[in-house]
């Protein structure tokens, strides 16, 4: 009935290295300042140059990463190292926090008040330590991690907004991230450290933010780790729970933890069944628990990555545990993607989606998309895919 | 052709005395804390029990308003009443300014952090003095609009994420809400105070942020007046632009200056041409003047505020100027006005349609809809039309 995994599995690895990558490469290297144009207009045309330190990280990041793990291109190496460079020399303040994003040509324009910044950071100068073993770019990632760390249980510093004491909450993103971030520079920490931080990580995702009652993982929970009803408390970002899981599921692969596995498994399978959208498909962005109102307007849009985060979750719980329910989503949810998001005449992604899946911005990339969920997911889903066929044979 | 003003003029006083008011009357009381609840759903159900400063405001401002200039009602002073004494007694933080947000019972939620809570509470306080001759409410409104010429220049503090110097900008926002402001609360000012804030007003929005290029007003410039290139720069927000107009044109009206009465009608349609949804009709949110992507996922959606002070701005250009054209557009809108946000069957208006004018989200109040801009515009309109109906005449 289903097409065969092979099918599947080149379907990924053309859309990589045919489609997605070159749109990166053609469009966005800024050869004059340096750094990457992330702001492209449908047909690759650059219609905006700030540059904004989450982009320009995760796009060092991913050209190393796929130096290191899939093939020793030296154009891939010199393609990050031109973005590092450039982060390197503009990206940080005086205190090695770095900047949320720069002009065109690297001066400061909006201060280092998101933590994310330097995990984007952190996780593209790790990676490209591993390709190149310059000292340098370990250094400016540990440091940068140490940095993080220490903000943890204040990560906004004296941008929050909140009262203190009022309404404590934390926020899921950070654990999240962290998750991710732990495995990404473990080749730059010491061994207990790494250890002690994966605990925490999967304590702090699977224990606390998730909502034993519902089954869902929440966005916001009190200090002690319950429900508020409030605004923050009651919001679900389904995209951001499963991303969430597959970061444990390799968490539980390193571990040989197969039930972490099940239990990350079965939240992916609750999180799309309660998200899904019966009206017109696709995954919605954000909800409300309670199933009043949400705050956030855009909350019915499809967004890129929350497809693309959710077709590797699904890969990964189908390999690891076998589950039939995970390849029929896979199947499901693949056919919605691939119908909705490539761009057949200019190449890459459509990124923002309106509820009925019709492309609400043009754009290949903006202040928030770039070059990331989508290669990352496409080489995930690929190699993924490699695993499941060679279980098959 | 057209239906008679009477008409009109009837469907407004109906709509505001027999539909609205009587929502927030019998849904958004807090017997118990005191203050007023603004999340209510559809059917006038609290989900949410959050006291936003900028709504409090508003809704004593609105039935302080009503008693003031449309009738002596015990009740509707009683109402703004309610709402002020918890202001009053929970919504300054120990420097005077205004929190953003407080509990249910009035604790501080949010910080004081949006200058627009502290305008609110000027507009409140000095309605309520007008109808109460309370000194008390004098003070409060006096000197919260003291400290907020004071932090004019730089309204966000330590809150500001922009690195000084590399780009800044100035917004539209404050500019135009003072213009307001200043004839609300003129009867506290020292008449040459008023005067030259109402100079220093009708200079910042039809000089330094109207483009006279494009015929628009920008919602962020350069600290000269210029165009900046950026998303910032490129941002417009129709409704904005269009609500400010009805404003100058009130300044107008009191200056008897038909020159700058006729230069704000103009805006007006200018501007409603442009952000016409030629699709499906409404005026969209946000647009870029140059036609690239907006960064605010929300662009095309249709917001009741926009389009009731549309329908003000626009019946105010036909009383002052006669220009045909505004009522042409003023019957059109209208007819799509009335057509998409009235809810028959509960009462109040929907706040937030998707592009094609279907609810978006159901609630008749939240973090950012309360009991002030439909009940405003009806009154404004209502009272628009009887000036209109009496030139006829």
């Amino acid at each position: 009935m289903s097409k065969n995994t092979e099918v599947y599995l080149n379907q990924y690895k053309n859309e990589l290295l045919n489609n997605v990558l070159p749109f990166w490469q053609n469009y966005s290297k800024d050869t004059e300042n340096g750094g990457y144009f992330t702001c492209l207009t449908r047909e690759g045309k650059v219609f905006d140059t700030d540059k904004f330190v989450w982009l320009q990280g995760r796009q060092v990041w991913l050209f190393s990463m796929l130096y290191n793990q899939l093939e020793k291109k030296p154009e891939w190496l010199a393609f990050a190292q031109h973005g590092a460079d450039f982060l390197k020399k503009y990206g940080r303040n005086e205190d090695g926090t770095w900047f949320f994003s720069l002009t065109n040509s690297g001066k400061p324009l909006v201060k280092p008040y998101n933590i994310f910044s330097d995990c984007f950071a952190t996780q593209a100068f790790g990676q490209l330590y591993k390709a190149t073993g310059n000292d340098e770019y370990a250094d400016i990632a540990r440091t940068t991690f140490y940095s993080i760390l220490e903000r943890r249980n204040n990560p906004k510093r004296h941008w929050s907004k909140a009262v203190e004491g009022t309404r404590p909450l934390k926020n899921f993103a950070l654990p999240m991230i962290l998750s991710n971030l732990a495995l990404e520079i473990e080749h730059l920490l010491p061994k207990a450290k790494v250890e002690q931080l994966i605990d925490e990580c999967i304590h702090e995702v699977m224990d606390v933010f998730y909502d034993k009652k519902s089954g869902l993982i929440l966005e916001n929970v009190t200090p002690e780790g319950c429900f508020s009803d409030s605004f923050e408390g009651r919001l679900l970002n389904p995209g951001h729970a499963i991303e969430a899981m597959w970061f444990i599921m390799d968490l539980g692969e390193r571990r040989g933890d197969t039930k972490l596995i099940e239990a990350a498994k079965n939240i992916v399978l609750h999180t799309i069944e309660y998200a899904w959208d019966k009206k017109h498909g696709g995954i919605l962005y954000f909800m409300d628990i309670l199933g009043n109102p949400p705050q956030q307007l855009e909350w019915d849009q499809k967004l890129w990555w929350v497809h693309i985060e959710t077709l590797i979750a699904l890969l990964k719980g189908y390999l690891h545990t076998g589950d039939k329910k995970c390849w029929e989503w896979f199947e499901k949810l693949h056919e919605w993607t691939f119908r909705h998001y490539p761009d057949s005449e200019f190449g890459e992604w459509f990124g923002y989606l309106n509820r009925a899946g019709e492309p609400l911005l043009t754009l290949k990339g903006g202040k928030w998309k770039g070059c990331y969920h989508i290669p990352r997911g496409l080489y995930q889903c690929w190699k993924t895919l490699e695993k499941i066929q060679k279980n098959e044979k």
